[in-house]
């Protein structure tokens, strides 16, 4: 199962597309950092945003999307920004049929250390770990894509964020979908090793 | 000049098309309201919206689109929603190369009855006046889309919001707005009467 990690952002948006394989195996495939420039109108800047997610979802033909919430009360000079730049992302995604899957920062941080309060450095070290990377994924906007896509693959199964959207997967995606859940669990045993 | 106004919601998103024509003349075109529906998942809303404006957009082939702005502080429980709605109604208007003009709810009071805090039912009044409309525009965010419509023809030289956008318009369209600028000017006059 391919999964495709967006961090939002208008200025940068995270980009990390890993796979979650047999036998608990999670996978780096990609990462990038989609911008647009500030002094651009902001139509313009959607449409770069948007153009870039659609090339990287078409170039990796995620199994699903999987989107960092964004909460009204973040950062009230980006946080509109922050917004529609996911929702360039959900656009993108429901146009190709892709399934969206929306996890906040606190349960990415606790797939992925085990603590919902985790600090940055201690999440990218996670996701270097998981992932076999040799040095930490940057910027931090990378780092944050690949730990959403490493978050997605590693839910606990019964707390699935944006269950209702699995709804739309088809049986066999579904059937990946457990698969991946029980992989997340066993793998966790694993990086607790 | 032909100008798609949008008051941008998730669940209704209002559509109001006019012509800002010679002598001042404001003409009514067309009004509609695009839905999704909130049992759906996010993304599946979002494609919705974004599908109805496209449509509107291919239909009435705008000079420009003039967007309600939205604002951090408005209802924490829409406002996500809201600014992923205007950012559809933005990346259809991008892709297609339409200029994007962005108003606020004040500036469209004012450039319609003269009270940047007057109430609804005064501006739908003044909406239906102003277009040769028997009855009110219903429901409220279809008038809010004429308002805003009506608004970017009316709005004042020299107070232009979203000016920087208008360095995206040719020639011919420069000299349109500056146009629609004097109409709206003179129009404000004659609806005084």
């Amino acid at each position: 199962m391919i999964i495709l990690g967006v961090d939002p952002g208008l200025t940068r948006c995270g980009v990390g597309v890993i796979e979650a394989g047999a036998h608990s195996r999670l996978s780096f495939i990609h990462v990038d950092v989609v911008r647009s420039e500030p002094e651009q109108p902001q139509d313009l800047r959607l449409l770069t945003v948007y153009n870039g997610l659609a090339a990287k979802m078409d170039e990796f033909i995620p199994d699903v999307v999987s989107i960092e919430r964004v909460f009204a009360q973040d950062n009230r000079n980006t946080v509109l920004g922050t917004a529609q730049a996911a929702g360039m992302a959900m656009l993108a995604a429901a146009q190709r049929g892709i399934p969206v899957a929306v996890h906040t920062p606190s349960e990415s941080k606790t797939a992925i250390t085990g603590n919902g309060k985790a600090q940055k450095i201690q999440v990218e070290r996670m996701v270097a770990r998981i992932l076999n990377l040799n040095t930490l994924p940057k910027p931090a906007d990378a780092a944050d894509a690949l730990a959403i896509a490493i978050c997605h693959a590693l839910r606990p199964a019964g707390a699935i964020q944006g269950g209702e959207r699995e709804q739309h997967l088809t049986a066999a995606q579904r059937q990946w979908a457990m698969a991946a859940q029980k992989a997340g669990k066993s793998s966790r045993v694993r990086r607790a090793m």
